[in-house]
């Protein structure tokens, strides 16, 4: 049994023309690397990260909020959140001139904090976990005569995530499938009522982490499944259910939900940085793992993925590549036993000698057991691939006086 | 007295055509956040770095490597490049179907002998600097009868590096000034050419790494002026001249030479990912950090700033991305003596009082002069700008028991 389908292509286009002269339509970068690396015929990023305030929200938040009644208008917004939808309605507050408050946990970065700040919006910290800031939110909301603006259980947010599908069309009117990564919903059931309206025949798969799945069971059984916890790097979309308009809108416009691990995610945001130059946080990496994952069957299609988001600390970026060049077996961080320090030199002579190189040398790690007669060294080494690596370790062991201890490398890289 | 100036917009158009179905339009992105940051009305980002290869060198080498006669393509071609000019020629000779030779020098990175053998080319490792890769590269043309596909001096290379002045009219029509990195000048060549021809009120700015000037010289002189050496992050952007073909182009064409420090650079490539989401390579960057550094007058004006390409080894970027945020005062590594290593906890949460990011705990790193009965801590601190982070270290230095001994935040922050 479907229920009803709340929202409809109207509803976005009539966003459209709200958003028209607010928000950038982003970049579709073609990648034939992806492609190839897919099995699709093409792939297209559709680089929503580019967007506003570095993320799909704006489109929600503004066309949500450019429809409150003047006396709305007049008292202002609020709403709860750590992250992007909370710089969404702070600069769709700033555009609309009208007042915005956030209230944020006690864990919020800094940096977003003052991202938010940046926009002219009141951040208020409450709430050791999200859902205490959502409900104080709520409190201030009723006491105060602000409107919450949630940030997927409203037709009007959907309405405006929704005006993706339609560039989607336009920029790629071949598309066969679109990867859309599923937090709360509210994105892929935007673009869903866009693509599906236009032709039926799109298939509109959604992506999670393995550790923040339950849209997939929700659309399976026919009822919304909440799970207990989160755990994932993937923050954006760390939620652990959809809701009724959610939900009602996916149903029979969501052709399939797929899952990806924090280990794919992690590798798909240091290949969006090194093959297509772009800067995505974990949640918006999640369709382009999905892709790469095999996950989706997409032989000979044309396919695109939403990078839904951008927005994270850069530190946090580079700690994310490094662990996904990790899992794609391109670098390892091998334990060494030398008899003499002085063997560094003949180490970062192989290593060079083996095309790979030497990004790290640490002395005096020991572990229980270490062999008091030998000194340690912990190594950085940067190849082009597990074979590579391997070989050069291997390399590296036949070296006198030196022997590798722990290899550390990737037994199973990631879309190998 | 201006020479011939070889290249006309009709060289440029026709290039476009060969190029139609074989490069990527690449995005024009928007930047409010950049226009703010440099007081200009509006900013656009030219992201050569999402073309095909990485970097906008396939319009050039297609477009020469096209027009070879049938005989030339037969026999193959053969550059000398260790950089995106070997990757655009490898593409193009697999595009059209002919044998590449790049020579490369010795210490070009295993990665991008791969990537361009991965394009089918033929790599010859030969010379310590490039110069004898380059001789040896003629040596090769002229013993194998090979075309030799310059990187600059060609007058196809420049008109096919112009095709992007003609996006560029198209994107942004209202377009008043366009900053463009100069190495050896076939880039500004060719947008000059194409943009002065659709209107020469247009303006169009070169930038030059600080260790790598020597274009504008030559253009207020009249006469190539060659420096002896290059020292610069910028290795994309690393000649000591223009040669013929550049430097006639270019005069009457280009309406100045900027330059910029490597720090300015390291800072652009920093806020081009954290505010544009992009990953340019640091002569990418380039112009990014001539317009916010002020040493572009661009008020009020409409400018676009090219980011040329983004081929940068992802560790490296890791590394320049953390000099920029130090050079910004965002990041600092303050050292400090503290009278017991339980000082850590007082320290982090005073951190994390202040609204920064502990980013880093090193023990034990001393100098000469330290007190012995003190222990040594070296720390990260990530906050979002000078004052923030200056006001943390003060904070700390409140603490009892604990002494900052050198704070090493950046006095005088780049574009602050």
């Amino acid at each position: 049994m479907t229920g009803e389908n709340p929202i409809t292509v109207e509803d976005v286009e009539a966003a459209r023309e709200r958003l028209a002269e607010v928000i950038h339509r982003t970049p579709m970068d073609r990648s034939t690397t992806f492609a190839g690396m897919s099995g699709a015929r093409s792939v297209g990023l559709k680089l929503e990260n580019a967007q506003r305030t570095g993320s799909f929200k704006i489109r929600g938040a503004y066309n949500c909020m450019a429809q409150l009644s003047a006396e709305q208008l007049d008292r202002g917004v609020i709403t709860a959140s750590a992250g992007n939808h909370a710089q969404g309605v702070a600069l769709a507050g700033d555009l609309l001139g009208i007042e915005t408050t956030i209230v944020v946990p006690e864990i919020t970065p800094a940096a977003k904090i003052a991202a938010t700040r940046g926009y002219g919006a009141e951040v208020v910290v409450e709430g050791d976990i999200y859902e205490r800031s959502y409900e104080h939110a709520l409190e201030l909301a009723e006491r105060e005569g602000w409107a919450f603006v949630h940030p997927f259980d409203d037709e009007r947010v959907i309405a405006g995530q929704g005006t993706i599908g339609l560039e989607l069309r336009e920029q790629y009117p071949e598309l066969d499938t679109v990867l859309v990564a599923i937090g709360g919903g509210g994105l892929i059931s935007g673009i869903a009522t866009a693509l599906t309206a236009a032709d039926p025949s799109i298939r509109v798969l959604g992506v999670q982490p393995e550790g923040a799945a339950h849209a997939g069971r929700s659309l399976s059984e026919g009822a919304i499944y909440e799970r207990e916890s989160v755990d994932t790097v993937a923050d954006g979309i760390a939620d652990t259910r959809l809701l009724e308009t959610t939900f009602e809108t996916m149903r029979g416009r969501v052709d399939g939900v797929l899952t990806v691990s924090d280990a794919e995610i992690a590798a798909a945001v240091a290949l969006a940085a090194e093959r297509a130059k772009t800067v995505v946080e974990p949640a918006g990496a999640a369709p382009l793992a999905a892709l790469l994952s095999g996950a989706a069957d997409v032989a000979d299609e044309h396919v695109a993925a939403v990078l839904s988001g951008g927005n994270v600390d850069l530190t946090d970026h580079a700690d994310l590549v490094r662990q996904g060049l990790i899992e794609l077996g391109r670098y390892a961080t091998p334990r060494l036993a030398v008899d003499d320090r002085s063997r560094i030199e003949a180490i970062a002579n192989r290593v060079a000698e083996g095309g790979a190189e030497l990004a790290a040398v640490e002395t005096d790690r020991r572990t229980p057991g270490d062999d008091p007669n030998r000194r340690s060294l912990v190594l950085g080494i940067e190849g082009n691939g597990p074979e590579h690596v391997g070989g050069v370790l291997a390399g590296l062991d036949g070296i006198e006086g030196v022997s590798v201890l722990d290899a550390e490398l990737c037994d199973d890289p990631i879309f190998g």
